[in-house]
């Protein structure tokens, strides 16, 4: 990290830390060690970040379509203009769950061999660290091409986190979800809203059309007295 | 060099070789290792090259110019076609002398954080092989083995259609959206879902949770006799 001028590393609930090893290993850059933030989840890890691209080394049925990592580096630097932007990578031995990668909004791959294609942890963080220097100095990279030029500010990760339990409640209420037999329902609503890269905006339409909902299956709606949230929709523009 | 897909490994005048340290960490490469040439210097082990690459982490007074990693990738694959071709790295300490540097045809820099700028070895060597076979299969890469297909086909235009109306339908019975009064909801919604390009599955499961809203506000469950329309997940996988 340091070699590549990366200086903010967060920690989900390490083992370990601080840990002599690390810090013998780090030989020149403990000062960012000393200077990380252990974090007790993956979700508290990506508060207030926009955007976070999770590295992925094999296929996934579902979640994110990984990207190269020349390219996601490209991703990234766009998307740090517009707020905090996170590389997630998981552990050494088992990499990140699919339930890690689905709250991640993109996922990155390193080419590599087929018949021998699991980089060690350090190794693919040097890589994609690389990238990211290459893409920030390199003469004039290409823009990625953003499908639509956005209307408001990206939603951040607990913004985003908070619709889908939101979106939960209300499937369970109207019968359309049951907890005790999930499917793969979730997941699927995940790497929908996933694709579209959700804007602070578009949260508070859903979350409203989803509180409106919640309230007329509870025989209430927006304007009676009983009602306790608002839910007409209130976007100005 | 195994995840990057280079296999020729030659050592000059190694401390100790073979080496249980350095086979416990080769872990599922150690072919590389069983296979390497030792040689007894640098001369020797540049016989019957055309072009050698040496790592050159700091400015010299003599010798090449060094260029970054991703040019020194395309100029020693161009070289390839013509005859074999080097790699050159110095040791973990002390790098290359003036003097090895000199017996190569070129060098190489990885860019690096001015204030803390040496890599250690093996970063050095992962950084220079995956540029290497970035090189090599970057114009023509292999087909993406990792990237998830499609879960289902695209919705066509009258699907999504449809999805759109009965959302509407929904917004307008809980109060949320006031057909008298439109403001931009809609053409937000659009938007939004246009970005993700639904699939027909998708479709069908927001139309699902619709449906159950719907029945919901209705004072309905998807259980009850009254209900006309099933609307529970019924997506099979």
């Amino acid at each position: 990290m340091k070699t590549m001028g990366l200086q903010r590393l967060m920690l989900v609930a390490p083992q370990r830390f601080p840990d002599p090893e690390a810090t013998a290993r780090a030989s020149g850059a403990s000062d960012l060690l000393d200077a990380a933030t252990v974090c007790s989840s993956l979700d508290e890890a990506l508060q207030g970040t926009v955007f976070a691209i999770a590295l992925s080394a094999r296929a996934r049925d579902l979640g994110p379509e990984p990207a190269q990592a020349r390219q996601a580096a490209l991703d990234l630097l766009a998307r740090a203009e517009t707020g905090e932007v996170a590389l997630v990578f998981g552990n050494e031995t088992s990499g990140l769950s699919n339930a890690e990668l689905q709250r991640c909004h993109a996922a990155v791959t390193i080419p590599a061999n087929l018949d021998y294609s699991s980089l060690n942890l350090g190794a693919a963080v040097q890589i994609l660290a690389y990238e990211l220097r290459m893409a920030a100095f390199d003469a004039a990279p290409p823009r990625p091409q953003l499908a639509t030029p956005s209307l408001s500010d990206p939603a951040t990760h607990e913004e985003i986190e908070g619709f889908y339990g939101h979106l939960e409640r209300l499937m369970i209420r109207t019968g359309f979800h049951d907890p005790a037999r999930p499917k793969r329902l979730l997941p699927k609503l995940r790497r929908l809203f996933g694709r579209a890269q959700l804007e602070k905006d578009e949260v508070n339409i859903l979350r409203g059309i989803v509180a409106a909902a919640e309230m007329a299956a509870e025989g209430r709606t927006p304007g009676q007295a009983g009602g306790t949230r608002g839910a007409a929709d209130k976007s100005n523009n």
